[in-house]
């Protein structure tokens, strides 16, 4: 259950109107790596945790404040909607370049669907989609995923960070740097957590090793013509699970045969078999 | 520029033909963290990559080796599906429960739309999508997402492995189990060497953390009563970025205000603004 | 900003496993009328509302039940898997003949993907997506929108209860039907409030009529032979709008003319213009 | 069966050409709320009519409109591009700021894909999707989501007349925003005549409400501080559906408890019962 | 504008009710070479054609007829889905094994979001979509997408008709097959016709072919080892447009270098150009 | 297996940088009709080949190719998008035209997502679908897809070609253009093999005739008024199969009645049946 507070935990007021600026935020809304995509992520990992409560809880409080992330974007981007050169835009367009630009750049769809108001989109219109969103069962992978995600969401931030100018939007932006350094920090402790206590680094930990074919489970296998891949960490040395060594192929390991498919019955209607 | 081998890499015969285990391994091939996901995610990030030699390398090579893994399952979903019930399922299904079953469960486009072969999709028919992958030009935010995906991917193959009887199967994914376990252990040490040269965990390592609002960027804020979150790593002693001591807030802070929206023009048709 | 509560507003305990009502739920969960969908339809509402405060108030707090809402059904359907057959299936398929269809009939990703926990997705697997939302920032349109939401989300609820025979499980339906009916019962209260105060039933009301080709604003025009759909509230009689009279046209009124295309620049490579 | 009339129901001219504008009528061709959806909406409902005669005929007469109205709308974006700037882009757009908005704000798959035609897509070039669409077999709740339709669709098109200058164009609009008045009056008509015959407001009319839980069912639960809420029609006073009261709660009723979730087999490999 | 006409073009009778037929034949209403499918792609074709009337005429003729067939298909699915097993199904599946098969092979969505009528998607419930389908504005070009779709739907009903039995719905499939016969004769005669008068089986057939790089424009290139390939017509001999000789290559020609990619700014925050 | 090889085939260098340019591209690497699409397709159709050994391989062989023409193409838009104007753009956008029109027209996934790298999606941001592909089993079939990928194909690179400046990248089109020719070409010589052995045009050409509804199989149904569709190859003559003759009706044959649909039980809570 949840309880709805009104202040946002943060401001979220630019200094002017852009609808450019409105367009790049819903990355940050509704992309990939964007806000509903951690809230919903971090909701449905804690629904489905199974583990240990101290995991479900941390995982609810997190995944909550960041459904207050979604907020204060989505007041920011209405904010930044405000005063967007929406009328008779085809004469607008002609008299003056600047307004122009802004015409022609912005996502159409904040004017004529939503009013001018945030959409459950990207930075280029794709609606938003559970597909974006992980939960697993098992902790490590999904925090893995999460990792990754907080990642990517500090990269995005970062980098609107530098595209604009204006001050108020860069206050909310250095928030959720921030946020996002915390996350970050936040999930690694919880990966070495896990990682020490599970005694692997594999996802899962719990399968039985002599089940896969372990002695290809080392191998990097070249699949070019050059070296330079072999001078990293990945190819030689003590593997991270502690439990071999990592041996560099010059060319792949080749087991299989070419593979002949068998025809299938003449009643699913395939070319038929005695055409060469 | 690729070069096709006809030899699979490694053998793909199952020991009979069953379209529910052809359905299962559809996951493996155009899921979320299936190989066309790992394939199409490491050549982007291959081709999108202006970093040192060596990783574009690494990267290129595994990209191909996966490419090999959808030919792989590919073929074996072919041969899963050569002797599926597929004429006259409406009389079958009523002689024979086991048969009845398979036809139940048995994807319809398998037969309808492939003619007994596999589909660039999941296990429950979605098609695979470019939403899935990331290449955000920053290695260390990539790696990240290429952990995930091979714990996310090995995790998936481990619960097939154990869903089926088929040894024949069983005998391929012992190979991707450990092709997993190293993508796992090679992507760790790729991480690890990244983070040990740009000198932070914290991604990208290169934004000014005086941007940021540092003042809350090792805050864990509970969201809900009770403290069960505050028993973890990440809530107490120094951050693993090493420049911060994590902090648990009983409560959030709240900074902003509750927010109130100003009317915009008339002409977008919104609420009348006399409506009370 | 958001607070988690730890209890679920209503229990969520089914009287036993069952993978099948697992993936009915997930309809109502992630599917075009499932909680997740109203939940953040009324968000992106409540976030976008430039209208008098009790309208944000009242979207926000009903946006934030209906939060509540997917975490009980994400718990309930946790719950319906928790057993499932998921090992050996297909010794056990062969082996009994409910098993197999427990088997056939079960969502593949609930095992391979969720390892038995709910998915943001529908009752056939497609994800969720921001496209089955809107919030317009026009009230009386969106309400309307409301209003459907709740009427389908209800008569699916209440097929579920029909379709099962888990007492658990519709002890939580009862609980849906009956929120369901309080909010048909409260949009509509609010629509009627709207449309009083505006004046009209037409949404957006605040257009000038004489834009609008208002002489063809009160025609049904019959497109097909026979004239039953004559006989409705719709064709004849004064205008629920009370500003002009239905009036049904056997035939529709035609103004335009064939249209005849000009070609494009060549440099377009359509159809070359001397082909006939 | 259907049958085509060459004529346009009504003219589509616009004064000149413009790919901005035939970008945003776009929104009307295959958004959400455009003319695609509401004809497929109106085909699908009245395919599966199982009522009343009337209804179908109805239903299939304006579903049979729309069909023309997508043409009415294509035909105009056809002229809308006829005289894009699509040549040698570089260079005309550093020549002239004009054509540089014109260049930069076109959708490219118009010029690209399309050739200067219209796309079954909208206004950010999203594909149109079967999931816009609902067709329930309850006609009273079907008609709601057609009566949100035309109310969406009519503010969409007032948005998009104040948005352009072009005459001819706006002629059009004028036609879609009166039709569209018609059609709300028209679902309003046949939402009440259904309402009257069924006896209440709720859908489904015919769920026992014995079977729902009737005691929570006329309450609003204040999610949040404060109570803005409490202050509309559908707070206290009679229930619209004549059967009961509403109630305003200042706060939530709790029923449930703290979901914990039983673990489930390990073969699901998930997070491992002895991690803390 | 359209006119209904309210008599199937053919009729639609099932023997018998069966939800897997009906599952089935949603392929054919909503899959990508669906019925949707090809009314929609002519269409707009026809609405786009800015060639001589008679094909504009002809592409609207079998649009309009192909509507029709959608209605077909979605009166026999609304009829097969008439008795379907969907009330207390936990029991009736432990009951009976072939009632059992047709519970879990039944499209949930088909009794939940349509109350046992036809759905806008195909038969794993995937939403049709405006991806589907193509109108370029060059006819050659897409009266080769038509032949295509039309192939594939012809093989796709031919699957169907086989794995069924009801003779009713194979009735109606004797008429779909047919039609698509005529229709694929009548596009590869529209195709022949076109490709006579361009005077090449390119398209587009206007580019000036000094433009492209001729001298690997017969080019086979083997990029594999062993040379099967070489062994079909498209390896030697004149080729088909009557321009050039095909010539096979048993390797590919190379010309260019290994890509080496500049750094970009240090402002999109991408990997540290001083990382080795 | 695949093995990379580090070469480009053909070089992929820009004179200069221009981010309009390299949103025109993605719809090459990532759009409907781009090289993703061709490679996928062909490699399903290859790894689903059941016909004569060199089908395969030759399918193989191409499929490989294509692969390499996504990398000269991801190469090309990274190159493309190196100096983009991503900093301080609200500044930049309001000095200078030129500048504006750039920042409005870029995508700017290209920025926040991709830090100037190229995306898994086309010209206006739809990701990459797997729905865009077919594999089904027959090859005249899926022949005919590849044909017409291939001119809808060369079609959009020759509207490319004419839409910039760049003759480094026009460098880039030739070849792709040259490329494209061939796979016309090369499909239409392969198209025809299979035509000539398979003794006729029809897919499949294995379905007994007389179990489809020959009478019907010649006719064209003129569906609207006026008999332009009458003057063409298609309306008359000896069909193209060489097994009938065209006939052209001028109103189509009808054979089915109204469609009347039965109620389905009341559990589905459909529109009451005593509703008129």
């Amino acid at each position: 259950m949840f309880i709805h507070k009104k202040p946002l935990q943060f401001e979220a007021q630019p200094d002017r109107s852009d609808p450019l600026v409105a367009k790049y935020l819903q990355e940050l809304i509704g992309g990939q790596y964007g806000e509903m995509s951690v809230a919903m992520q971090y909701l449905f990992q804690g629904w489905s945790c199974r583990a240990d409560e101290k995991y479900k809880d941390m995982i609810m409080d997190i995944a909550t404040e960041e459904i207050g992330h979604v907020e204060m974007l989505a007041t920011m981007v209405a904010r930044l909607l405000e005063d967007a050169p929406v009328e008779k835009q085809q004469t607008a367009l002609e008299k003056d370049p600047v307004v122009g630009a802004m015409i022609a750049g912005m996502n159409p769809q904040h004017a004529i669907v939503a009013g001018l108001g945030p959409r459950p989109a990207d930075s280029v219109g794709n609606p938003w989609s559970g597909a974006y969103i992980i939960a697993s069962g098992n902790l490590l992978a999904d925090f893995r995923a999460n990792l990754n995600a907080e990642s990517q969401g500090r990269l995005q931030v970062t980098r609107i960070y530098e595209m604009i100018d204006d001050q108020g939007v860069k206050d909310l932006l250095s928030v959720l740097i921030a946020r996002d350094s915390y996350h970050q920090n936040q999930w690694a402790a919880a990966i070495k957590e896990l990682e020490d206590q599970e005694g692997t680094i594999l996802v899962p930990s719990t399968f039985p090793r002599d089940k896969e074919r372990r002695d290809i489970a080392y191998d990097f296998y070249n699949f070019s013509e050059g070296e330079a891949s072999k001078d990293g960490r990945w190819a030689s040395g003590k593997a991270l699970d502690g439990e071999g060594d990592y041996h560099y192929h010059t060319k792949p390991k080749v087991e299989g045969k070419e593979p002949k498919l068998k025809p299938v019955t003449p009643k699913m209607y395939g070319t038929p078999k005695d055409v060469k």
